[in-house]
């Protein structure tokens, strides 16, 4: 007899129009666009964009025209409307926008990574215990994924047991036409930091863990000599401050064949089953994304979590922001997996290509 | 379009009967059966068995009426007519019986892990060198797995391009029934350097590596307290000599709700696509094992290899006993993957439970 599992609703928006107004700085990364998607979508109300690049406020003003372009960054920062400011700058420009932000008295919200130096973590870190304000980051993997959510609710559950082990597999497409900063690894904070700091936050959600130390870690730029600065492969291999484990790999290997950017997997291990996500695609069948397949004493069940979860980090974000809470995310966690992805990139292995 | 791949004919029988005459010594493990049966598909005649206990004798001459029992160790060892020797005996014994058995002027064919020491190691080298004679293991996970030696033959014809980095999972069932030795990690050699053998076995294959080098490693009793010599946890982080990188994850967590022994996957990440096996299920499905799923520029394949390769290593390895070749395997990569696993083992990180 298999137990009952059960879900939390979907989410509804937790504010009025107008009640907790957000801009948005730093266009950099297309991330932006699900970053004020989702937030708007729980309620809250876009008012300004700023980016040093025209071009970059007009498509952003094309796909959220509700907005207004500001004429600078201070202009944002000076609004004492806007309570929240979200950006997807270059990667190692962002903690510096948001101590800034954090300043200037409004909460800030970075796409990852976040913060691409233990100088500027420690900054970040001093921002918040000086202004007490947030400093949320965008773990999209996670936070923006039906699959990952529905997974946490089946472990919160109790369907694997204890969670062992995280082992998740990143690969990218690295395609053509992106910015010059995407090949410079200081700009774009090296592989691990960038695409594997979503991984971090997996382990130690997951787990449950609160920090954890990098056993070991490599990167490479194997293939792709004409972009000398392109890290193609990195990987990590972690233990976490409770015992468990955690290993992941990030690549710019998506091969053309591939109908989606990457064939993202983690599989979550537990003392009494595990649990397999396919997040973007379930290779060589029409299933589509979202596939989480868990297997446990009481048999094998294979679940399509998109549209079963929605996306409540949001929401909660906004109310965490009004009501000084914390539940959408610890500020600790957010920073941990950060610094656990500046660690492991800061001490891999270089390979030979 | 879709290049056309070719595949090798299903292995025949390379010896008549009586050319190739062996025994089995040591029958500890159940794998001594597949061993056997895989010698015997491949021409080779069965004569002798011998093991200390008459019970396990009696066992196997049930599968293999064609063998004689032998009154002793000695019997065997003295048989002139005897070319190779076949064990599966209690794995931190088998190092001791090869250099016996090759010191007899015979070819010795071991179970994994085939050595469990160093100081094993170096003695089984020795004897090598001293004899001439081969010390062959049964890495049953590729060279008894049709989906294993499917990927080999897609990645011989370019399938993926170069292989970067072999990621392998082999849970397994513990189950209960276990003799005492499968609790003791002197005598098994520690899950690492047991189950964990079969991976670095294929590290090496796939990417074409010689060596590697352990970057870190870990093992744990998480929930087993009742054995406290079991290890129910191990994995290593491994990167290769020719710049490739490896990640084994080994465990005895296969929960009651799988139809096998255990979920065994690898995936082997090329510069130009890559390659899943589901070895032994395709979990939620009715598909089977020996599934190998291929992604590459030119789309996305699913072959299923059951049936398609058949086991050429056992004929190999016969021919190579005969015409003292080294076809099947050669020698320094049987030791070498026994050697990482061994490293792997000992410098691992014990896991607070």
């Amino acid at each position: 007899m298999t137990r009952a599992y059960s879900f939390d609703p979907l989410p509804e928006p937790v504010v009025e129009p107008g009640e907790f107004v957000f801009a948005a700085v730093g266009l950099d990364h297309g991330h932006i666009h699900g970053m004020v998607e989702q937030l708007v979508a729980a309620g809250a109300t876009l008012s300004l964009v700023y980016d040093p690049d025209a071009s970059k406020i007009a498509d952003f003003l094309r796909r959220f025209p509700q907005a207004r372009a500001a004429a600078s960054e201070r202009e944002v920062l000076d609004d004492p409307t806007v309570r929240l400011v979200a950006s997807a700058s270059i990667a190692n420009r962002r903690a510096q926008l948001g101590v800034r932000v954090l300043d200037a008295g409004k909460d800030f919200f970075a796409d990852k990574p976040a913060i691409t130096t233990l100088d500027d973590l420690a900054a970040a870190r001093d921002a918040v215990a000086r202004t007490g304000r947030k400093y949320a980051v965008y773990y999209g993997e996670r936070v923006h994924s039906e699959a990952a959510l529905f997974a946490g609710q089946l472990i919160e559950q109790g369907a694997i047991g204890r969670v062992l082990q995280v082992a998740s597999f990143g690969p990218h497409r690295i395609g053509s036409g992106r910015a010059d900063w995407f090949y410079d690894p200081e700009q774009y904070g090296g592989i691990i930091c960038d695409i594997g700091s979503h991984n971090f936050e997996q382990m130690l959600h997951y787990t449950g863990a609160t920090s954890g130390e990098i056993l070991s870690s490599t990167v490479a730029n194997y293939a792709h000599p004409e972009t000398p600065g392109l890290q193609d492969f990195g990987d990590a291999h972690v233990v976490l401050d409770n015992g468990a484990t955690g290993y992941v790999r990030v690549d710019w290997f998506t091969p053309a064949g591939l109908d989606v950017f990457g064939d993202g997997r983690t599989t979550l291990l537990g003392t009494n089953g595990y649990i397999e996500l396919r997040k973007y695609t379930d290779i060589t069948t029409d299933n589509g994304g979202n596939q989480v397949l868990l297997v446990n004493d009481e048999g094998q069940f294979r679940f399509d979590a998109t549209g079963r979860t929605g996306y409540p980090y949001f929401g909660r974000l906004i109310r965490d922001c009004l009501d000084r809470t914390d539940f959408a995310m610890t500020q600790e966690h957010a920073f941990m997996a950060a610094e656990l992805s500046i660690i492991a990139q800061r001490q891999a292995r270089v390979l030979a290509g």
